[in-house]
């Protein structure tokens, strides 16, 4: 008798199943149709606004049968991931990275190049931390560690924040991450479920929406225009909110801009954060390379959540060592340590006593400082020699001109640049569509700057484009 | 007219997801009633023939509509992750992490404890490694570089499988990671989308069915028992393939049993895998610790599709240095070449000169293997005398006796033992639910693994168990 219901009520269950594969047929019929109006007015593929609608109403609609929110979200995904594959078109040929490649490969050939493509700058760890991490590996400090980093850096983190901010960390809302990338990854990972939302303010950094997307969230852009000096727009940032946003991500000293904000647009994001209950993602690793006081931080004892991200690669010229932290509250912190433990352990041990060295150097953050600021000094006089129109950086280790491409592919365009005067840069398309920009990076000598930017006049009035 | 139309057409197709969250809603329903027929017939929560039978079903729905299989078998994944985790048992309170930290906070306290609970051997690397990572970081090789690893690296290790297993992999066929663990979860991030489903044979380390969830996979366990020497039996393997299945990772030797397959249990895997289309994940870490030629290798000449694992943590004692590496296709390896290179740029050049210098002490892993064999023989021996039953490792560095629980909750016991004896071991729940087994790990010395194994014997036999 069991044996008979059970078959009775699996067969009730499959038949189920395959209504849901009916539904989906029907609804992916609406979704082509909606697709033909959408080329016919040239909208986007993926309209998050519409999305989130159904998401909604899906969620509202599992609330009623206790269906939990897990479940229905990923049904959701599903359903729109399939939906965009039936829309989606190929993607470009060329990329960031190529220009890259080709800047390595030319210089191979024997070639000179003006590197102002990369993000790196050439600074090099003081020699302090290059020997303490050197005695530390021969010393032997290479075992299995806590996945949040040994207590001493954490700690040394806490108290230099206090130091500096007046900010109360304690070691237990620091991690350690393998460089800073890392620790926005971890971050994004842990604020946002599959089909979230997080704003980004363009120009922006490319690897942010990447990495949105990567955890399978989405991000939304909120555009800030060079006539208003890089600023956000703060009713702008309000109207890209959602229910499905859980985080606005700041990027101040701004990479490509060089902008900072002062405290009164910096107050207002944070209002709009604690107002809808968002997290402030705030990325600060170019924070030390400005003059005077330094641009305002998430750490100047704002009233709104928060992720600080911070590295050793800038203030201390630490790129290969991949070493940086998060400052969080305890349970991200430990939600964080999780993912660490899962997919790498720690971070090696011996690296960690380089970065506890590097905390102790107060002067080499200044030295570097110094250097980046001369750079930036060099590039602005360059720029206005050849008549470019650009946001005079506050900070970072990065100017964004605007160049007339005179139609042209700005990606295209940087390629004949790097091709016909050997000098290579990043398009301004990549930063979110600022196609008649491009970033010049200051990782580079004062020599190389100023080179790079004078071919690049001589390119422009060759191509009648001043 | 345009956006009238548009909106009568998403407002259909949001009406349709709505009706499939209620469909799910009435599916769950049956299914919570087949779980209360299940209850009082003792059958398992996941029953494979079912399941593909509606997945079948589900298929054969959806040719119909010309929907993709591969978004059905995604719904399918969701519909079955939902109604398991429906009828899923609450989670236990005490995790083998609180074992770790037990153990360790004894320690501190002053006690002495017998640590055979981690899986980290406490050989150490060889002082020349040392050597290398330290000159090589006070040299300042600590630039950004390529996310695959150095090319140095790269074909030193294609240099060295091809001379050990006469398999023709090129540089391109390697990507340096920073350790084992991050290798398996690029393997399985890059194999397994959302919903898709990858087989894990039991007892299994742990993070292995984490990492799949983490990436939104599901694992799909195969039981091997003590009474067949944890052979897996290809039937059962077979039986476990559903259409969303897209890989089946293999661990010899076995982290937690020492099994290694013979030649003809691998290949009947290998067949399984390539008549299924299934990619083989070969998690060979323990590889050098073995007596003889050393166990069968996904690298040995099979007609299959695979993912390599490997580390320098066990063959060469680097454990906290973090860096392993993958074999796979091109493509995959520059899938996750994309991967670290948005997450974490690289592996820090310097290591990678210790992992490079590492791969030329051929000795290294022999010694380390004579030691660990030398652990194994007193585990055996000692076991023995207190009369426990248990497969006598064939490699690796773990000995996974059955004891006698007397019906008591194994993390329990394994608590009470670290509590009363100061040995700290490895529960079998841990492994898949081998509740009578323990793990024990061969990190520590000689005399601790004698004392800790009699110390074991002392606490059955006080509590009757013997």
């Amino acid at each position: 008798m069991h044996v008979d219901e059970l078959e009775r009520l699996r067969s009730e269950a499959r038949q189920l199943a395959v209504d849901m594969v009916r539904l989906l047929a029907m609804r992916r019929g609406v979704v082509s149709k909606i697709a033909e109006v959408k080329r016919s007015t040239n909208l986007d593929t993926v309209q998050p606004d519409v999305e989130a609608a159904v998401r909604r109403a899906m969620l509202e609609e599992a609330v009623k049968h206790g269906i939990p929110a897990e479940t229905v979200n990923r049904l959701a995904t599903v359903i729109f991931a399939d939906a965009v594959e039936m829309q989606s078109k190929p993607s470009k040929l060329l990329t960031h990275m190529d220009i890259l490649r080709r800047a390595v490969e030319m210089q191979r050939n024997g070639r000179e190049v003006q590197r102002l493509e990369v993000g790196e700058p050439d600074l090099g760890a003081p020699q302090q931390v290059r020997d303490t991490v050197g005695k530390a590996v021969v010393e032997g400090y290479a075992r299995y560690a806590d996945s949040r980093g040994i207590p001493e850096l954490r700690t040394a983190i806490a108290e230099q924040i206090h130091a500096r901010y007046g900010y109360e960390a304690g070691p237990n809302n620091v991690i350690v991450t393998p460089g800073g990338r890392f620790a926005i990854y971890l971050a994004m990972k842990t604020l946002l479920a599959e089909g979230d939302e997080i704003i980004v303010i363009d120009p922006s950094w490319p690897m942010y929406k990447q990495c949105a997307r990567f955890v399978g969230a989405r991000p939304v852009a909120v555009r800030t225009r060079f006539e208003d000096g890089w600023t956000p727009d703060p009713r702008i940032v309000e109207e890209r909110i959602s229910k499905s946003t859980k985080a606005i991500l700041l990027n101040y000293p701004n990479n490509p801009t060089g902008k900072t904000l002062d405290r009164k647009s910096f107050s207002k994001i944070v209002d709009i954060a604690r107002d809808n209950n968002l997290t402030l993602i705030s990325d600060e690793v170019y924070i030390d390379y400005t003059r005077g006081d330094g641009p305002v931080s998430v750490l100047d004892g704002w009233d709104v959540n928060f992720i600080l991200i911070q590295s050793f690669s800038k203030s201390y010229g630490m790129t290969g060592y991949r070493v940086g932290y998060v400052v969080a509250n305890e349970a991200l912190v430990s939600k964080m340590a999780s993912i660490i433990g899962l997919v790498l352990t720690c971070v090696p041990e011996f690296i960690q006593h380089g970065a506890l060295k590097a905390l102790s150097l107060k002067e080499t953050p200044k030295q570097y400082a110094e250097i980046m600021m001369r750079r930036v000094d060099v590039a602005v006089r360059e720029l206005e020699k050849i008549g470019a129109s650009f946001y005079k950086p506050d900070g970072g280790m990065y100017v964004f001109p605007r160049i007339n491409t005179g139609g042209a592919d700005g990606m295209e365009l940087a390629f004949e640049l790097l091709e016909s005067k050997g000098v290579a840069v990043a398009p301004g398309s990549i930063f979110g569509g600022y196609d008649d920009f491009i970033r010049i990076s200051l990782g580079a000598s004062e020599e190389s700057i100023a080179k790079g930017i004078r071919l690049l006049g001589e390119f422009l009035a060759e191509k009648g484009l001043t």
